[in-house]
């Protein structure tokens, strides 16, 4: 019995792709283009120490003792304010990757069906993966059309099969790993299927407020707030240290959502949201992100440049609006898992695209971030990558 | 299908006595014995504010970014030269509540048994509950043969169905509610019932280090780190607000977790783990502890005084080394659930000690907390609930 002491449930799950891919890597010692890490410049260590200082004096010992399962009343307050909804509708979370892994505990039961992006983030398919959820990608097509047709398709499958879908998991909002966004055309046609065919959405969009050019569009949250679940994230705007973000959601699902995570921790770090809620009141938290808008445009400009100057011919690439990534496409046949090892020997890391294909497919394509590398360190890394490839496919 | 949009895996779970209990609870109005909260006095606010300044100088950015998933390194050497075990087999959790739900998710299959004592740790019994685990209360017994034999006749009544016992759950040190703890002698007994029937233990000692008499037992986890699963926390020996804790394991185990945590929330908090590793190591965290033992016991002692002078006959309770809480037993018959209205209508709170009973028994049980309550209040609330229990059960 000590032998099979493990859950059966999560067996394949066990087997982490995001290990393999970091267990080597040293973020010092090579040029990596691997992580969704921000850039550390862009926390602003003197106003954050004056803030807790504030805290501090502000709070005293509250800030340290247990707090609300649901957040501190003054964060969910301010969140609530930022994104326009009742405070009644704000959950903060221990990181938008829990509100990933919360929502799928409370609504899905193994063998339901979730309908995601083809590609998606990888990180959300390690937690469906988990609940043994049966996953199916959609590839996203220009034409919506075809989009809603491919949409459609796969839901008279699933009722084919005698299956439940779940929820939709999309990210509507410069993707990872795609960078890509949807018009609000695409997004109203996807909640009206959903309404149509009874199944709710969880929108994660961590990456929504760093857009560098192009009009906002409005969140699905916002055209039916009582089907969609809406996450967001400090860790982009603010600081990924402090493992904050928020889920927004009809009434009775934030109910279920408390009860699991008083199982799950009981709730978010006390101090940090109170932080987090300070940076917002008193608009430090809007100056910050300007400056890491602009400094996030000029390494998104500067690496699309440089890719077009070094990539070999027959590479593709996304022009992300926004967002901290970007996503190439390699001439059929190309492995970027196989090529990975190569890479990592020269000194320079990607994600291959292969794992955020819920179907298995994308083995020629791999996610490129922007946001952690200095300009001197993106320009060396690409130089490095692209005369590698070179080598490899001409 | 929206109707049925939940997880049926949890149904039961939803239902949550931890809200039922503290739903009409505000702290400041009310005399309250009913949390496990430190006293907001033991938090040293001035110097917790200076390790924050020294780590935000020492660390910068690196203090705000993503951490490891395993813990940040200087974290998990403080811990393990704390504990005397290897780095490797130290695991930081956000919350030693995390550490339960992660350590079920990762050995547990529904229907699977959990052995625990009875009572036990509500949000325990609330996170194997929605794993739909099978959860066996065991009651304790002074003679140690009766104890080992009501273990055996679990374990062969279990076997006889043909079930697994995947763990056995057990907070040796003032255990949580009954604030009792075991003798080294019986440690040893199960840890021996569990090689020699193959099953794990999860130790879970978030007070071991608040002993306010008598000499410290070693932890089972001493006894043999190959089947024990330990789990500290910081939210009784530094600040709940931090949610940080910590989980020992075999290296095997330690993987497993790992994986799941990446999944869950992808790394503790960072900054939060960095002020705790600064205090352990400048011996702060050392020396405020030393002020909590002091207080604590203070408050015991108090408790324990005015309950031998208030109480009416019949009314029996523990004597806790250590730890937050003593546990009062009623005489027969009394509903400590259903007379928790009429305490809280007249303004005193408590936890009925049924919610920790897995097997529904304890009825006329409830749980005190001693820590979080001034010497004024605690003695004002014991007059109060003394006199409502005289008025019952004379």
């Amino acid at each position: 019995m000590y032998k099979d002491k493990f859950s059966e449930d999560v067996g394949s799950f066990f087997r982490s792709p995001v290990r393999e891919i970091f267990k080597r890597v040293d973020l010092n010692s090579i040029y990596s283009f691997a992580g969704g890490y921000p850039s550390a410049e862009t926390f602003p260590l003197e106003e954050i120490r004056a803030a807790m200082s504030e805290v501090i004096s502000g709070y005293g010992g509250k800030a340290f003792q247990y707090g609300a399962t649901q957040g501190v009343p003054e964060l969910r307050e301010a969140v609530a304010e930022r994104c326009g909804v009742p405070v009644e509708r704000v959950q903060i979370t221990s990181s938008s990757q829990q509100g990933i892994d919360v929502c799928t505990r409370v609504l899905v039961d193994p063998g339901d069906v979730i309908l995601t992006s083809n590609p998606s983030y990888l990180g959300a398919l390690q937690s469906f993966r988990s609940y043994r959820a049966d996953i199916r990608g959609i590839a996203h097509s220009d034409d919506i059309d075809v989009f809603r047709r491919r949409y459609e398709d796969m839901i008279d499958a699933v009722k084919a099969e005698g299956k439940r879908i779940k929820f939709l998991y999309m990210i509507p909002d410069f993707q990872n790993p795609s960078g890509e966004s949807l018009t609000l055309e695409e997004r109203k046609m996807l909640v009206e299927l959903a309404a149509r065919h009874d199944f709710l959405i969880v929108e994660d969009s961590p990456y929504r407020e760093l857009r560098y050019e192009g009009e906002h569009v409005p969140t699905m949250y916002s055209l039916d707030p009582g089907r969609v679940i809406h996450l967001g994230s400090f860790s982009k705007i603010f600081a990924p240290g402090f493992r904050l973000g928020w889920a927004l959601a009809d009434p009775e699902i934030l109910d279920k959502i408390y009860v699991c995570k008083q199982s799950l921790d009981l709730c978010p770090p006390v101090f940090d949201q109170y932080v987090a809620a300070e940076f917002l009141r008193s608009g430090r938290l809007d100056a910050n992100l300007r400056k890491s808008i602009a400094l996030y445009k000029g390494k998104r400009d500067l690496l699309l440049a440089l890719l077009e100057k070094h990539m070999p011919e027959g590479v593709t690439w996304t022009h992300p609006e926004g967002g901290l990534f970007l996503f190439l496409t390699l001439p059929e046949g190309f492995d970027a898992v196989k090529f990975y090892d190569k890479a990592l020997d020269a000194g320079v890391a990607y994600v291959a695209g292969e794992f955020f294909h819920p179907d298995g497919s994308g083995k020629n394509t791999m996610r490129m971030n922007f946001s952690f590398m200095s300009p001197e360190r993106i320009t060396e890394g690409v130089r490095l990558l692209a005369g590698l490839l070179r080598s490899e496919i001409e």
